[in-house]
């Protein structure tokens, strides 16, 4: 603790993102995508024009709004883009959630929800998932500054449909609602088509997951043009221009090879289905999943110390050391090979 | 105004950068550099795999901090990397200015940092320049909540030694004092070898001048390991890779490439100097410049016509319209070429 920060500073929490090891490990303990970005990446890498760096970038991104515009069959004054869904997500939360009733959020989602309250002094209303371990939009839609959850959820992998949602905007009408769809394309359903109607929902997507460019830092929201202005506003007095031009390039390249995403969305989506029921057939229980990852748990043995044998056989999941999750592990989808040395290894571990 | 925006949201006056034009003109408006970045930014982009996109990058960027350390000739504790220096500054208003009292700030300086001020509720005790446009040090070293200003400072042109800020950080010990070093490599003097001996100062810089990469975001920070620690609990909360995969490796080859770098550094001085000399020659009052752009006043001219002027005829240059700036023209220093069509139009635009 330093007397020199800011008094605010010294009560962080910062989030603590999962482990990008140096050695080469079967590294399925981040939800990246196992295949590479679509070919046309690689085109842009070889094209692009190292002058073009020279000049300061688009500050409005039109081109890449634009074609995310096309790709999600909505106008490109509904969509706003920034480094990654994380900085979008921190300039929503400044933009939105700054209010005086606390935000509404699952006691099980993406953790870094927590640390922007934090960080941005604002308080939080947690609401437990039900019975089944799925996000309770009941008890989400009760009075708040504000709620915001994933869907599909992480680490659970359960996602509600368009309906469910269509319901919980019905009832909560004078705030903003803020769906996280990072792993909506490996069967969720998507919450963009209700943005005509419902102008106080946000809804955020990342390049990360499904267009294979975690390494890239690229995310978007789209909602009605008002909410729009408001992250625009809260974007222009912290960065100019969140998104480099090559990222921008990059980005559009990808969204134009749809037969390329669904061919590798599917292939994770097909992989996912066969490992999860080879982990039932060893005995570990497996929630149902509409995204990149398994949360998984086993009667008989404890997880944390599979972990760190799995760690030391070089493959890598993801344990996280809280009350709720520490009988569970998240599992990446890999490739098939990926998810068979996988299930080789814990076929030897097990007894 | 939206009633859905955060209260605070409503007060915001964002930055506005200058405009990023898509016809073809001479671009001497946003002090970018003529010359396009090192071969080496060439060789990355025809030799990057996109797979590596495909994962996250290294959250700490260790990589990019250590090609800086060596560059700047300090340890890889001392450096901070950011999505552009816009960035890097932002996180170091939250981090170390919102206390209890004001942030002291020259009235004429990078206009950012009041916005940044508005975006995270921070008072400002703004301090005016001397008679000869100066950044007043003695002023800024009066009590306050901290300290901030560019040098060279933008957009005067003029820097102070790294004596005179020595001299200030002896005064001003237990606060933060920023200098933001954007322009520092056209013939200004760093303040980064002081960092050693004063644990409250942090200088921060750029690599969209000198190293001709705006397009591609990349700032960084040098201070104190305490000062670092505190930028890294507020990155940390906010998102945890801003700097992406591709941005790292370019940075590193940029920085790489010394013999470059002082190659266009010194052509961007030389030209700079053969522009004053003109442009004094066609009755301009031009401020002498340790930067790459000069700020200019025309006793018998109306500069905001001549702006228009100029624009009309395919040279873009930069006019502020404030109470302190009406009277001046930012010319950012191009190629000879460049600087030769602005005076030729000029000399046809003057009596």
């Amino acid at each position: 603790m330093s007397k020199l920060w800011s008094p605010a500073v010294r009560e962080l929490t910062p989030y603590v993102p999962g482990e990008q090891p140096r050695e080469r490990l079967i590294k399925l303990n981040t939800n990246e995508n196992p295949y590479p970005p679509s070919p046309g990446v690689e085109k842009v890498l070889r094209e692009f024009s190292a002058d073009h760096l020279r000049l300061y970038p688009d500050p409005t991104s039109t081109a890449l709004r634009q074609a995310l515009a096309r790709t999600l069959d909505t106008e490109v004054e509904r969509v706003f883009v920034g480094n990654g869904s994380d900085e979008v997500l921190a300039l929503a939360f400044q933009a939105f959630f700054r209010q005086q009733k606390p935000l509404a959020i699952p006691d099980i989602s993406y953790s870094f929800y927590p640390v922007y309250c934090r960080m941005y002094g604002i308080d939080s209303q947690v609401h437990p998932l039900d019975e089944r371990w799925q996000v309770n939009l009941e008890a989400l839609s009760a009075d708040s500054g504000g709620v915001v959850f994933a869907n599909p959820n992480a680490p659970t992998g359960h996602g509600h449909g368009r309906e469910a949602i269509a319901a919980l905007l019905d009832k909560v009408t004078d705030r903003v609602v803020l769906v996280d769809e990072a792993y909506v394309d490996f069967g969720g359903e998507s919450a963009v088509p209700l943005v005509e109607r419902y102008p106080n929902l946000l809804v955020t997507g990342t390049f990360s997951k499904s267009r294979s460019l975690a390494g890239l830092r690229l995310g978007y929201a789209v909602g009605s043009p008002e909410l729009i202005e408001g992250m625009v506003r809260v974007k222009d007095s912290f960065n100019s221009y969140p998104v480099d031009a090559l990222a921008s390039a990059i980005g559009i390249a990808a969204l134009e090879d749809e037969d390329y995403f669904n061919a590798t969305r599917q292939a994770v989506m097909a992989t996912r289905e066969r490992a999860r029921l080879r982990l039932t057939e060893l005995g570990f229980q497996v929630l149902p999943s509409q995204t990149n990852f398994l949360l998984a748990t086993h009667s008989d043995q404890d997880v944390a110390q599979l972990f760190v044998e799995l760690r030391e056989r070089g493959i890598l999941v993801r344990h996280f050391n809280t009350e709720a999750l520490r009988d569970y592990l998240r599992i990446t989808v890999g490739t098939d090979d990926e998810m068979d040395s996988l299930i080789e290894v814990l076929t030897e571990l097990l007894p």
